[in-house]
């Protein structure tokens, strides 16, 4: 508790309170029910609004969790998501979890100047946007846009199952080598859109992965905005000397 | 725009004032000033709730940013810190800014369990706790907190420069040799303690970066938690094969 309180001495209420629930769900254990807001209230002596603040902070860095009419819960550790030239199949089955996409958008659309510049191409010319929500076990997690130069994988749409992984589609099916990729991590809202596709309250803070990959020639093929829920996953690198 | 509606078309109001200001952020410029929020209500014919959620969410996210007393400006992009083996201090400056630090606490403190485990001690053998706030030029950015064994390092503090940089510190004088270092990247609330020493709203979400270092022995022998504003700061890295 110690490390949360201001050096000027004064406690917020609803931290004191928060600091006691966090206390409360490692006695818990995972997957137990929180008591209720007017049982927190008796136990700490706070207001409603006091254990509501304290509550709905748990709730965003994902220490609780609610579910729709039957309450809230102790969750479970976050995902953990590889930096690497992985796929997000690959990373989640290394964990035991079981990936899941659904389809949202699967376009031909003109590049704009930007997304142009980082593949290489001319503005204008068509990329292959997929949108995918991605599901780790039955649970909406995030959600994926990809755009790839349509000249450079003109048989895509024949080859690929919008269910499965797109790396292993590109690898296995149309014989891309990942050479290389730079990504960028950022923390963001949802826009609405974004929040109802993967379900989520649009104040929940996002984690957002940027990333462009390149092959043997160094020549850009795909561009991949990845929105995570920020209180389900978090990114893990290994970091050696040449990296 | 469209990127954001929601499928069943309704838009919510603030978030078409919110699309709105980003056209005006723009064509506005870096560090322009942001029109009052009166001004915005009648431009845009909304109600001043609307408004300051629109604009809120954009000082969130680092789009705006509000200055005591003097109004709200236009922010510059986040600064970029590369997730690899190098300091805070050589990532910024290799974006020609000059890192600063201030310190906060300097003490021996026993290792609890976990730290006691991840730094191969045991438990409450003494560690040292640097606690740093983080400068880029003026700006407070974020806060770290930096475990070392006592017993490896026992000639640290007596040369040490807290406002230094520790790794120079660690290579230079201690001969210190980084092998490799594992890192974790999640989003996080600040504690009220931490939102005072970084000067942020608690609301505002933050970057938390845990990183455990290794030396060639394969023996790691420091835990650091980096605590870093959401709004000012992103993460990159460079992705091969073998990483």
């Amino acid at each position: 508790m110690r490390d949360g309180i201001p050096e000027h001495g004064r406690i917020p209420r609803y931290y004191a309170v928060k600091v006691q629930v966090l206390d409360l769900i490692a006695e818990l254990g995972e997957g137990a029910a929180l008591p209720t807001e007017r049982e927190l209230c008796d136990r700490f002596d706070v207001s409603r609004a006091t254990v509501r603040q304290a509550v709905s902070e748990l709730v965003l860095e994902g220490r609780l969790r609610r579910r729709q009419g039957s309450g809230t819960f102790v969750a479970g550790p976050k995902l953990v998501q590889p930096l690497a030239l992985v796929s997000y199949t690959e990373g989640l089955r290394q964990q035991g979890i079981e990936p899941g996409r659904t389809l949202i958008t699967l376009e031909h659309r003109p590049a704009d100047p930007g997304l142009a510049a980082e593949l290489r191409i001319e503005p204008g010319d068509p990329v292959v946007h997929i949108e995918r929500v991605l599901r780790a076990d039955a649970e909406r997690v995030g959600l994926e846009s990809t755009y790839l130069a349509a000249a450079r994988f003109p048989t895509l749409l024949e080859v690929f199952d919008p269910a499965g992984s797109l790396y292993a589609c590109l690898r296995d099916q149309l014989g891309v080598v990942f050479a290389g990729a730079e990504e960028r991590v950022e923390t963001v809202l949802a826009t609405p859109r974004e929040a109802l596709l993967i379900g989520t309250n649009p104040a929940l803070p996002m984690l957002l992965m940027h990333r462009v990959s390149w092959g043997p020639d160094g020549v850009p093929f795909e561009r991949v905005r990845s929105l995570f829920r920020g209180d389900r996953l978090s990114f893990t690198t290994r970091l050696t000397p040449t990296s």
